[in-house]
């Protein structure tokens, strides 16, 4: 059955281990999976690659985008933008592949809101205590800064039950492998199943004639 | 954590395994299940055993847990009736273990009315000439009585898409596996974690002030 693959979106508080986690997730199950990359306008950092951490595209080539509905959702932070072509996670979904999206909650929240049938889940650490360690345990960031993050942190809880499912990440592999079922589960769901469905209805209807 | 358990509804043709599979899953993961068993006015049959099969009742003690609530669903087949004692359902749940429930769709349905978290699943054999030669392979029944299962199969299936999930029962153990999974994803549900999202949101609130 070559059934289309399931978009996810993940969210979660900074110091949850999100990244971490989707790519223990991707080296678990390469080719199971996709991971989308977001387009933006502000300019690449040492080391970024275009196409890897982000395709990086002028502020007019955005605009054209957002015109021309090749976005799923998009930002503008400071004086930069931020979004998710459409059409390479179009054509991962077609494909079969699960695609992985991770963004913050008000763009999760604009994708639900648009494809209903998105899985959402907010990943967080076991307790806020566990978050500020994390935080702190990076070692390269200021009180201020992590201070801020604490503060985010909590206006982003604010939106945790409007996601499906939650992950607490507190070990990796476990954490990786209950993201991995869940993700499949949704492949059972009734509506990723219709053409099943109604072909197996055809079928039963033989009997009653 | 002492989470309260999943309460799963399965329901399916005659002739999906059904059975099987509920009888695979819980001599797999015999800690984490509890199968509910239904009671009955009916009169044992050779071999039943009161608890096991069902809990044998008269009609008045029957209609007494009518009365007292005592049923999270029932029907009248013939004369007997048939229904699902909820203490027990209750204990099991309490005490965390996934109660599942074999029960016919409408029945389903009703239980799902009352008690929106529960998860219905739907098995099926991966098409309708493999549910009819299941039938046929059991080699006792009379081809009238065949023919019946598979219009019922028909009847059945325009509920199918009122189901949660659907479960092709192709390979026992795979079929088995996925319902595992199905049921364990929904313990992450945001709606199975309120309290552990309540106290996550109360320990953030305190770097805010």
């Amino acid at each position: 059955m070559n059934q289309r693959g399931i978009l996810t979106v993940i969210s979660g508080f900074s110091g949850a281990g999100k990244g971490t986690l989707i790519r223990e997730l991707l080296s678990r199950y390469p080719q199971r999976y996709a991971l989308s990359v977001s387009a933006t306008t502000r300019s690449p950092r040492p080391g970024e690659e275009n196409g890897r951490e982000y395709f990086f595209v002028t502020k007019e080539e955005f605009e054209k985008r957002i015109r021309d509905g090749g976005l799923i959702e998009y930002a503008q932070y400071v004086e930069n933008y931020y979004g998710t072509p459409k059409d390479y996670v179009d054509e991962q979904l077609e494909a079969g592949k699960d695609v992985i999206l991770e963004i913050e909650v008000q763009g999760a929240l604009k994708v639900k809101e648009k494809f209903p049938d998105t899985l959402l889940l907010f990943v967080t650490p076991p307790g806020a205590a566990e978050l500020e360690n994390r935080l702190r345990g990076r070692g390269t960031e200021s009180e201020e800064v992590i201070l801020n993050r604490l503060r985010q942190a909590s206006r982003e809880a604010s939106f945790m039950d409007r996601y499906d499912y939650i992950l607490v990440n507190d070990k990796l592999e476990v954490c990786a492998e209950e993201l991995h079922a869940l993700i499949s589960s949704q492949r059972l769901r009734m509506s990723a199943n219709a053409a099943f469905i109604t072909q197996m209805k055809k079928e039963l209807e033989r009997y009653c004639m």
